[in-house]
């Protein structure tokens, strides 16, 4: 017989501070796991009493119920009270999903296996579904574009302010300088996250890496920074007001970058044009990947093993951005087609130890007849 | 057949920002999913190309492997590549296992079900542990707990400034002014954040909030701060350094307090005094949680549902602390036992909208015959 869509449900248990699914379903922040119950097109959250005031208050759900309730009528029928983890979390949605005549959930893949164990074990047919498990959170809204555009800005006004700094530094010996200090990876990051914290940002932890650091693409970066090599800022804050982000990279050489370097950066910022140009509702993300490496091909710079790290162009060239950082769909070796509406990163790099690591990042909105740069801010590289 | 150790492994595909079962068993910082694999007393980390580097560099684990040497195997031998989601980490980990001659896999509670299903299909028996899922990170050595203190410090310079910016705020027409703007709480917020941040600390989002928002103790505060009712400020921020947490509560009223108010404070303060008493190991967090409720039965506080919210003392006494804010063990209404090392934090609070939320944190030291407070600051209700 086939499956009904009355009797599915979708089901989550987990924060929605940390799940930007629940969060987008919901509107509703928590820290500590919470109960999403959604069939026959309604939508409902079951709190516990710290949250429920709130819940009613803050959250767009259809209704808000007290767990305590539920936890009560399993209590009346089993004779054992159900505890505050994933298996009690399992038998108060057992006896919601009973209630609303429901067999089968819908759990994401990142559904915990204590709560999928403990539901099959109850009867229930649990299926996890592969991300995206809310498709429609990929395709943004005016009002969400609006949302990014604005932490976009902020994140412009945080690399201006690092770029500024380092720019004003003094040189010598081949390092950088505010008067007798050292200016390092820590003091531009603070640089960074003061302006976005002022900005009601929440800054993450950056990366400014310079010279070698710089070729481990998850190298925050510490310590002294160099002069005359390539510096990496990479800033990705999320907006707290609307929770949203920006994703940005700039690569700058305070002084004089070394021949090899500037050919790297010319490379690097002609892959993100061509990545650009390649984007438009329809295409493959895979296919604006093949762009940027179809322009270091033929430029001759090459991705491979070299003693035993990765040199290259070695990471996707862009992601999905919105209330995560990464998000659905991407821009990389996958096959994910393009939308109008989506917002994706352009993140193409090039790292080679010696030389140093260059990456420039914008977010573009794509849409129908190409795309939307949402960044404004300009690619400098010597300073 | 009893189960060999040797044929069982604990493994983990996670990323150990977020999981700090993680990151304590590997010192390895990744915000996006890794492959740990922990069999016959050898800890193992399988790191794609991005990391894999950094990971030699950065971790304690014995052996730093590139995932995409496995995934070569897999391809190998099943003709298919893994993709990079949970299947094609199964894919890796059911080869890892094979390689090694395990069968068994102990997964942590929060294990993603598409990752699990996948290594069951594969042939493997999969059993989730509850929590403490690495109960060893729950005793803090001495080095832990000098970290912690160090975040505590941090917390404590927050609460400070946060506190000294109420207590220097004019007083007019029931709220509070800096010369003609009121004072919000996120203007505070903003005092404490920036007073982290200066530390080297990551802020999370505090709570400041007054009055009747105070009643909700998720509720983080929003809007101008009142004259002459509690001020709730909880503030808990992870230090970048080491990536332990303090977490700090006090509660102020700039102003006078009203006499309920007042005693309100006194009765938490008492419940807090007497469950410090009775903390120490061997105890069960249960019994030490009972002090507090028996504090505020004593002098008359009920707990109870009044026109559809909850009032009085409806949350747990305490949680442990350490490089997750909120960990094992609990003192509440679980059975807990506490030993010698246990960090665990206690905050009875009582809330009556029309009077306002009081809540008080400190962080202690379980020890043999009682408890270290890690806190020095004071704790003064009017200013």
């Amino acid at each position: 017989m086939a499956q009904q869509d009355s009797a599915t449900a979708r089901v989550f248990f987990t924060d929605s501070e940390s799940d930007a699914d629940l969060y987008y379903l919901t509107h509703f922040l928590a820290g500590d796991p919470i109960v999403y119950f959604e069939s026959g097109g309604k939508r409902e959250l079951f709190l516990n009493d710290l949250e429920v005031d709130r819940g009613r208050k803050q959250s767009n759900v259809d209704d808000v119920h007290r767990l305590k309730d539920i936890a009560d009528r399993v209590e009346e029928r089993t004779g054992q009270r159900p505890g505050r983890g994933p298996v009690g979390a399992a038998a108060c949605i057992g006896e919601i999903a009973r209630e609303r005549g429901v067999r089968y959930l819908d759990v994401s893949a990142r559904c915990p296996i204590a709560l999928a164990d403990a539901l099959r074990a109850d009867g229930f047919g649990v299926a996890w579904k592969p991300d995206p498990f809310v498709p429609e959170r990929a395709l943004k809204t005016a009002d969400e574009v609006e949302k990014i555009r604005g932490a976009v800005r902020h994140t412009e006004a945080a690399m201006t302010a690092a770029i500024e700094r380092i720019g004003a530094a003094e040189i010598r010996d081949g390092g950088l300088y505010e008067g007798e200090t050292t200016l390092t990876s820590e003091e531009v990051k603070r640089t960074i996250n003061r302006t976005l914290m002022e900005l009601g940002c929440h800054p993450y932890e950056a990366i400014v890496a310079g010279g070698d650091q710089g070729c481990d693409p998850h190298d925050r970066g510490s310590g002294p920074l160099p002069a005359n090599l390539p510096i990496i800022i990479d800033i990705f804050p999320r907006d707290l007001t609307t929770r949203y982000h920006g994703d940005m990279t700039r690569t700058v050489v305070r002084g004089k970058a070394s021949d090899e370097a500037k050919a790297v950066f010319e490379a690097v910022a002609a892959a993100k044009a061509a990545a650009i140009a390649k984007m438009r509702a329809g295409v493959s993300g895979r296919d604006v990947h093949a762009e940027c490496n179809r322009v270091f091909d033929e430029r001759g710079y090459k991705t491979e093993q070299r003693d035993g790290r990765m040199v290259g162009f070695f990471h996707g060239t862009g992601h999905g951005l919105g209330l995560a950082v990464h998000e659905y769909p991407g821009v990389g070796q996958a096959d994910h087609k393009l939308g109008a509406g989506h917002v994706v990163t352009v993140e193409p790099g090039l790292y080679y130890p010696g030389i140093g690591g260059v990456r420039i990042e914008d977010d573009v909105l794509v849409t129908e007849d190409g795309c939307e740069n949402l960044c404004q801010l300009e690619t400098v590289f010597e300073i």
